[in-house]
């Protein structure tokens, strides 16, 4: 019916069509040669395929291989009897029972913050933005908020929402200048960022730091990558390092990666009491949907119990050695990193082939080419873990120097940017 | 520093200052008189505070008490040991284990639906309603978002993200007339609605159907609190009673109230197969946040095997004969209603006095008034279940009376909208 209206998106901070449109020729291409929408049993830490193909997956983030250890699955186990109900269905600001406070006390002591837990770092971003961005989370005042163009997009979908309440802007990868301009402008700036990146690197935390003395900037860290695989106790990398453990950072973490269980920490230092009442009834789904369950409690709470041995520095120990096997092995641009994510170069017209080629291999790894990231910049994302035995990565590293990559010593290329 | 740039702020689809404002009142005056923040075990149906208190819950969404049936948490162990972990850290597109296939194809066969799992209600609504606002989830037509008022919140909070796809406006609630006109208005027009509302009543389905037909009107439904209480099987009141079950209605229900296990599931009919690769992808924290774990998973499967037994049909007797107990006792605008909530009238100047003396005398209902509900409005909140007994009913009818409910037989209030 031609005579009825017709609607223009304004298109001012997402895009369906584009995002869609070049999205899934990626993810369709991926599905058509075996690379994605893979189904496989679980086993001993091999998938095995219906079809007889087994595989070692090397994209998964569980950078410990706590998801699996006995000790978090009987966790799991035991809150479930212990609560008797995975969750009470009410909003924990009428009536809660112990399970999410018990969570939270051993987190906060483990982290030294306060801890407020979350079903995901989805509900936990997308709730706590636009109270940032309305100035309740904060001095009161309204920020610009200044969200890194890399800005994983759970936290970037939160821009509309935020823009109904303050200003938003997007701004190159880690523009430190930009932000200082805007320091200037605004009487207050908030900078949402990645902590540690999807694609491998980590935030200008010292140099965010500088900004946050000098011109109140407030930093929303999403650190969920480094959180458990890097630090002392796993306090992960923006803990670790930033001198601004204060109301001026906000560092939201899942407990899904390198955590091994489920949910999310929200870590705060230096908010007064009343924020905790605030974030539990006013931040988005934190106030009216579900909570972490029982079961991914307490999981989180039998990791936190392995966080606190000498097994966790163990197991980051082993991480390293593997980080390093790799790259002794293998030239990336994310070689000498701490960093457990590497992404391997082997060329835009090659990649879905090599993926494929180091699948039939026996190792998942994940394609990632245009418009995922940059013409030219086309590779094979890695994510090494403290379980992978030294068999596996060094026959993964043989496979891919067979598919294209280039060995160690060989000149590096450079950083992949998403 | 007055100098620099202050922000002022929109508002058109959200505002914390009016939220924070009127709604930090109701909670910290409830909170204060000891009806809200309250921690407790819970054992056997009751909950014991530090201090000695014990109380029933009658604010709980489990309408047939299956979050602590024994086999809805055997079966949250038996998925645990048997998948060994919880979560495996990568988005199913690319690698999954069976878990979350094995729960759709049961929930799939149990609601005759394409069913697709999500963490919770507030992802599978914020990831859905910006693909149907930019025509994906649809016919490629942008429709106009109409937001029923009382849409919940979890519904109405991704309005700004689909004003940047299309149009967003906001309609009285159930205003039919409202719809029809921008059905003639529009190519095409989206209604979001609560199917079963959180203060009682029920979507007008049929009403709907004659517009779906008349003008191919898409209506997102979510039916949370009548899946499981309400219908065979358990289908909920929008799929025992729209006629128009294809790719003209999206209905999301939680699996956490009445099916008493965790996440959610997105019920559809007649879209094509591409559709399901497009939300997995697309919708939001659905392509790259947490799934349902496997505890949840586990949970949701123990529970449809009960919803395929005499045992739901006896079940959703229990329930309907409590709160017929229920009605013969008090009055309120929801009396003679299939649905498990009522709102029991009390005066707004004694609404949270009245709460106390009920939980006082072991009963937690939930306190209601403005800025929740209108002025002269204000009621304690109940919710019917079927494993609260006869005596429970009986005395918390008793209790209300005293604190200045109305027995029924009396003149009933009128309903009480939000």
């Amino acid at each position: 019916m031609s005579d009825r209206k017709r609607i223009t998106p304004t298109h001012r901070y997402r895009n369906n069509d584009k995002l869609i449109g070049v999205g899934n020729v990626f993810w369709n291409a991926s599905e058509e040669h075996g690379v994605a929408g893979i189904v496989g049993d679980l086993h001993d830490g091999v998938f095995h395929m219906a079809d007889g193909h087994e595989f070692v997956n090397f994209t998964v983030c569980s950078y410990l291989d706590l998801d699996t250890h006995p000790k978090v699955i009987d966790g799991a186990v035991d809150a479930l009897r212990r609560f008797g109900v995975l969750d009470h269905c009410i909003p924990r600001t009428r009536v809660q029972t112990p399970v999410l406070l018990e969570l939270e006390e051993s987190l906060g002591e483990l982290f030294g913050a306060t801890v407020i837990s979350a079903i995901s770092t989805a509900a936990a971003s997308t709730g706590l933005l636009p109270l940032i961005a309305s100035g309740h989370l904060g001095n009161g005042t309204r920020p610009l908020m200044v969200f890194d163009k890399n800005a994983h997009v759970s936290m970037a979908n939160a821009k509309p929402s935020c823009a109904d309440e303050t200003e938003v802007v997007t701004c190159r990868h880690h523009d430190l200048d930009f932000l200082e301009d805007q320091c200037r402008t605004y009487e207050r700036v908030c900078y949402v960022v990645d902590g540690s990146d999807s694609l491998g690197g980590y935030a200008p935390v010292e140099e965010l730091a500088a900004l946050q003395d000098r011109y109140n900037l407030l930093v929303f860290y999403d650190d969920s990558h480094s959180l458990s695989a890097y630090g002392e106790r796993g306090l992960g990398y923006v803990r670790s390092h930033t001198p601004a453990l204060d109301d001026r950072t906000i560092t939201v973490a899942t407990l899904s990666k390198g955590f091994g269980a489920g949910g999310t920490a929200i870590l705060l230092n230096g908010f007064p009491h009343a924020t905790r009442r605030l974030i539990e009834r006013f931040a988005g789904p934190l106030g009216y949907s579900q909570k972490m369950n029982a079961a991914a409690v307490g999981a989180a709470l039998a990791s936190a119990e392995i966080h606190r041995t000498a097994e966790l520095t163990e197991l980051q120990g082993r991480l390293r050695a593997n980080i390093a096997l790799f790259d002794s092995l293998l030239a990336t641009g994310q070689a000498g990193s701490s960093y457990p994510i590497r992404v391997v170069p082997v060329g835009d017209d090659v990649v879905i082939d090599a993926a494929q080629r180091v699948f039939r291999a026996g190792f998942y790894t994940s394609p990632v080419f245009f418009p995922i990231v940059a013409r030219g910049s086309a590779g094979l994302r890695v994510m090494l873990r403290a379980g992978q035995t030294e068999e596996q990565i060094t026959r993964l590293c043989a496979v891919l120097v067979e598919a294209g990559a280039q060995p160690a010593g060989a000149q590096p290329a450079g950083a992949v940017h998403a």
